[in-house]
């Protein structure tokens, strides 16, 4: 049960808190989609990709499997790609550049001075620009926000995988609307 | 060293990511200004020590020396209150109810399943509303965003707390601008 009242029949995660406070869901919104769907040299799948590996490694059920979802609506994927990203994504062909950015994304959500001139320095070997380091480390931050704000409220989430495919194509088309998920 | 090249002259901590990056400084601005400078029935020297204390215990220095700073423009006090943040302000009259708040952001900071029911509770038998144990989580949350990062791309501060003071004084008036320090 979230730790704060929301109305009756409320949407799941973010969701609900979004349309709880709409003050703070504005910067909120508008954050997310820049990151994850704004002109970028990484694509929307990479992108959501590494917001939903930050999330599982900060154990947010409802952030990873929805950005996981997210990233099965870019790649026209089932949703054995969400198990995939728990696994660290070991037989999906993602190029280097991508892989060391992942572990960029991974020393952030442990910590920001976790970030070594190593991994940076791997990152940059592997082809990756400064935007792309820049957006990497806030997109692994802000995850580290978002699955605070989420599970720090005690959101509710479907425990399946498969239920979060719809919220996961609507993600895909952006973040600034509400979502309601549609009747079971 | 930065981890990525910003150019010479470069404000520090964050402002320099901010006018890095202006299509995501935008949303981050916002996020910030509604939090802890937004119409609440938290002050905004109260929500300034909430994000200076979850600072400090990320282990940020320019988050949690600017923000401590801010309470003190806030409160009209001196840098004192930045070494007194850092020790959890055992002297200060702190309400009750900010108390539990502060409990509530620590264990945010921990991660979001560490919030207990016992911890809110306390916070609600301490007066406080849904709202606030909502904005105490945000703000929590956001800040272990903003400290990852500025510490995950290895931003420059100044060593000395006193040197704060003066970006201290702008962020009590607001957010929304860039911050150039004056010359030493």
């Amino acid at each position: 049960m979230p730790h704060i009242t929301l109305p009756p029949g409320h949407s799941p995660g973010i969701s609900g808190l979004l349309m709880y406070r709409p003050e703070t869901a504005g910067p909120l919104r508008e954050l997310v989609q820049v990151l994850l769907l704004g002109p970028n040299s990484l694509t929307p799948a990479e992108r959501e990709i590494i917001a939903a590996s930050v999330s599982w490694w900060n154990g947010c059920h409802f952030c990873h499997t929805s950005h996981a979802a997210a990233a099965c609506a870019h790649l026209g994927r089932g949703p054995e790609l969400i198990d995939a990203i728990k696994a660290g994504l070991p037989d999906e062909p993602l190029s280097p550049k991508l892989r060391a950015l992942l572990h960029i994304a991974h020393l952030t959500q442990q910590g920001g001075r976790q970030v070594t001139d190593e991994a940076v320095a791997a990152a940059r070997a592997a082809g990756a620009t400064d935007t792309e380091v820049h957006d990497t480390v806030l997109i692994a931050a802000a995850f580290c926000m978002f699955n605070r704000y989420v599970d720090g409220l005690n959101t509710w989430a479907w425990p399946e995988k498969e239920r979060f495919m719809e919220i996961g194509r609507k993600m895909a088309k952006g973040y600034m609307e509400p979502y309601v998920p549609s009747a079971p």
